[in-house]
């Protein structure tokens, strides 16, 4: 009997994170699975403080170092608090963004090596890296149409840094994969939420072990 | 020629780091040095940011793993704005705190292994560790003594934490030691500010080595 599932879902702005994860918990919870949906940065009262730092104080310089590591820490305490109890109950774990994030902004885009950031990662998850990442795929153009509200810090970061980004995913996902983290999906995200949806659903069912909260 | 020289004091409450500090810089400017005085966390808007979530919001829960990352990015930060730019100039660099005081609290007093601290400390000073580390040894009755503020949500993390505390400063320093990062003394602070300070600047005057900013 397995201690849970853990699944991220990563990808750039305007990939239909959110509401991707929103869907997969409906459908997973549908089928009688329990579910626990968390956002990274977030979640947790200490990750809320710190993504106001990170995504709204822009008063406040922040070098790339620093930038990683309030990632890091806003990710410590939802592994902590939330994601590993959930795990042990059994629970599906999806989150909305993780370390593929830092990999691609900070790493890639942001210029930290990769190595680094994952042995402060190591640390920060307590060794339980995710079972899956999913990285939904979508080209920037597509993205920048999707994106309609107000832009925050790290999205004002200018076309640059977000070519970067765009190119960045699929070069992190073949670093996690190398890395041996888990497993490590791509879904080409350019099609209806319903077809992205039935994708992914199609991929996390291929690969859910038999969980312990199925037994209840 | 030396680009700077970096000196971090630590050790417990009460120690009297901070008026330390600010006597060494006092004496070495009197000399003609140039000083840069910083205190950890802080300093920088982003340090004196997570300062305020570490010491002061003790309604949000904070693990350990994320205590330990918020207080690396609040370093990282100011290595980055402060540090390294005032080595570079040639000066003199005095923390008020720095790793050590990691090792310590998160690590032999909170549980953290202290190896795990220093991978990450490495990425957060970006490979830059003090030259010297002074330990200012003083027994937890006299600290308790002079301490007459108000205590903070990590002072008031009651006696058996401190007992930790107290006795883990110098095996965090052997440790230190051990590692190879930078200079380590211990300095018996149980006696008058006056004494101290002058053990503080015999043994800071014994390591200084002929720096950029004297050519001036």
């Amino acid at each position: 009997m397995n201690s849970g599932f853990f699944i991220t879902i990563d990808g750039g702005d305007g990939a239909g994170k959110s509401h991707q994860a929103a869907k997969l918990r409906d459908s997973l919870e549908a089928e009688g699975y329990s579910v626990f949906l968390c956002r990274d940065p977030g979640t947790t009262r200490l990750g809320e403080a710190v993504r106001e730092i990170l995504l709204n104080r822009e008063e406040i310089p922040i070098a790339p170092q620093s930038e990683m590591l309030l990632f890091m820490a806003a990710r410590a305490e939802m592994i902590s608090e939330n994601i590993l109890p959930a795990l042990e109950e059994g629970k599906i774990v999806i989150a909305d963004r993780f370390l593929l994030s830092t990999l691609v902004y900070q790493g890639i885009a942001g210029g930290l090596a990769l190595e680094e950031i994952m042995r402060v990662g190591e640390v920060a998850v307590q060794g339980r890296f995710p079972d899956l990442t999913i990285l939904l795929d979508i080209s920037a153009e597509a993205a920048r149409l999707r994106l309609a509200r107000p832009l925050d810090r790290i999205e004002k970061k200018g076309l640059e840094f977000h070519k970067k980004v765009e190119s960045g995913y699929r070069e992190a996902l073949r670093f996690l994969a190398a890395a041996g983290r888990g497993g490590t999906v791509m879904i080409d995200a350019d099609g209806s939420p319903d077809e992205i949806a039935a994708l992914i659903r199609r991929e996390v069912k291929a690969r859910l072990p038999v969980l312990k909260s199925e037994s209840r």
